[in-house]
């Protein structure tokens, strides 16, 4: 593995591995690992929350960080894709993280330049590491996650998160159920609900997803109060169950989640944004020092 | 103390000890004692100057920086204050330094989360780094501030910077006077008067504060040259009277302060300028270190 | 020399102790020589390429930077340069990295402060780490450069990175030809051609400029393309000829140069943003420690 584009990148015991040294992280484990190392952030998009994550973690390492950012830069000035990531590679950069709307562009850089790219999220195709974290969160909870039943509620087609957990969760043994309207379901041969409250008795797992009304020309739910009639996650659905609940963040309250479930301890969202921190650490270790 | 969110958080000890402390930076002490810490800026409103004061302070001491620009980020998606702030704080920061147009957004977030917050300015209310390096300069002028009298001149009611030196300056003994037209001044007990050649004999310090014409939804004074005709403070009103001056910047020349003024020895305005990365390096130390 | 203004700023030995540092950087030298200094970058102009090499170099010798955004920043609340300039310099910073759209603005900060100033490019005037980086290029490629011939070609008399180019190399002992048509030509007393093809079978170095079009407020051309039909450097023009091809980049694909040159070995685009990576390591280390 030297590019992280998708979890497909990494075989099971490359994951484990990297799950290893998060939990190493998580307990405290310091480490400079990457003192001297530069890394490269090439966001097209913006995304406070998934660049500051990555941040944080190079940083804990010990890295340099170099901020592009794009949308004020040379491709406004006609230079095209491969000539900005040529120009970046020659300066010797050790990885570079991408977000493009695009989906594909990380891969596409990757055969253009011999810097390591670590996959941010690219349009709705994938985003490694958030499926990563999501699956390190869920192995927390249970011993074993072969055979548990996980819901992903909402825009379940246009989602790049979405995406890499239906093929993460599915390698790790997980049955995946897609819960949405049917204008945001996929083509899958994946079990599907149009409604929660079909599947709720049997899941272990619920993953809400962003509403993502900036990625919609058009809106699709009259509004998004009749989207959360609908696809809201209450405490009230839950009930008692045994059930944990994770979302990408961030959460769209009463939309997503209702404020009951987001103060309930089954609501994983912060234990998400903490792991993410250190499979960061455990990902940019192992992309940048092989 | 462990936030600082007003000088309130600080006993007259403690700030003392943190002039001891800003006194030895100036002198030239090297200290990397924030070395591994990483502090987060989180600023809702722009701010270069004080953002970049408070930057240069932490990397003299060896800490790493990751800007939030919130302007761009998770809030424009729909996210709370509070999600905001806990997902902040649960990725492990060390301090956080906040900026925000609302008063009381900075004790807001210390109620919510654990990690140390510095108050870099939250509307009206306070801004207390900057009244700390202002007591801080007076006192390198005089061996005792006791008794001095000080004036604070301009838009008062609007400003922060004045709400945080009256309380901080008259709790060390100095006296007060507020000028300024009536639309400008605060319900207050302390002495008030209209035109600064009422107390220009009796005054030590004169403090000017910025024409904040960004805050006012409309135009108070005709113009600005009007404002300036009564209160820029000019070589022609001082005279040769032994009166520093201070303001806490940026100046809109010859409306806060003339060109005269701005080039004599008694306008200390680099010097605060100076003193605020000394006095910020005392307080992250504190802040971080306990 | 403390300031790098222009590279008159540097005597002919300056450049070529420069050139040698350049090239041990370029083998793989490590040094943390900036350790524990500060450096700021103050870009009036937006710069993604010239400010992300500096970084890079700047971050390689282990300095810190903070970036000042001024678009954003004090400037707009009616500070003027001289303020801006002189509160900058009392923080204490060991340089200070700036682009200006305005010529001479390098030169006038540092009449104002002690700084090192290093110009990253103002106005129409100077670039002069571009040209110490493009006659670090050339030399790479001709044991000796005295009598090499180099053609200019583009928007010569709006371009800074012509200007500082002109006087290092014609310095150097090459021979300058501005090719270019008469509303793109300056005054001068170097040779010019209207063409490319009046001077092809004498040159040894190409130069291509960008096409500045953000630059000029009325269009010149009819369109980029009647500008290309005559500028735009092809493969088709160039032959088998034995000449190397300059940009100082960002290069407009087929209106610069043509996409068969860009990937011709000749071209040596990408050589000049390694190369100006190692040249700015140089320099800085130069300004900074004197």
């Amino acid at each position: 593995m030297k590019h992280l584009l998708d979890t497909d990148s990494l075989s099971d015991d490359e994951i484990l591995e990297i799950f290893e040294e998060a939990k190493k992280f998580l307990n405290g484990k310091q480490s400079k690992v990457l003192q001297d190392k530069l890394i490269v952030t090439l966001f097209f998009e913006n995304s406070t929350r998934t660049r500051s994550s990555f941040e944080v973690a190079a940083k804990r390492l010990g890295a340099k960080i170099v901020h592009l950012d794009i949308a004020k830069s040379s491709t406004k000035k006609g230079e095209t894709l491969k000539d900005t990531a040529k120009n970046l590679a020659i300066m010797g950069p050790d990885a570079i993280i991408v977000r493009h709307k695009h989906s594909g562009t990380p891969e596409l850089l990757s055969k253009m330049i011999d810097t390591p790219i670590l996959n941010a999220g690219d349009g709705a195709h994938a985003h490694p590491t958030q499926a990563l974290l999501d699956l390190f969160t869920i192995m927390q909870y249970f011993d074993d996650v072969r055979g548990k039943k996980i819901a992903i509620v909402g825009d379940i087609k246009n989602s790049r998160v979405a995406n890499s957990n239906i093929k993460l969760l599915s390698r790790f043994g997980l049955e995946v159920i897609l819960v949405a309207p049917p204008h945001f379901l996929p083509f899958t041969k994946l079990r599907t609900a149009y409604y929660l409250s079909e599947v709720i008795n049997e899941v272990d797992i619920i993953m809400s997803l962003r509403t993502q009304t900036e990625r919609h020309d058009k809106p699709i739910y009259a509004s998004l109060k009749d989207y959360a009639n609908d696809y809201c996650i209450t405490k009230e659905l839950l009930g008692d169950r045994d059930i944990i609940l994770l979302h990408p963040g961030p959460v769209h309250r009463n939309i997503d989640i209702d404020d009951a479930m987001m103060g309930d301890k089954r609501c994983k969202v912060l234990e998400q944004v903490k792991n993410g921190v250190a499979v960061r650490m455990a990902v940019l270790q192992k992309c940048v020092l092989g």
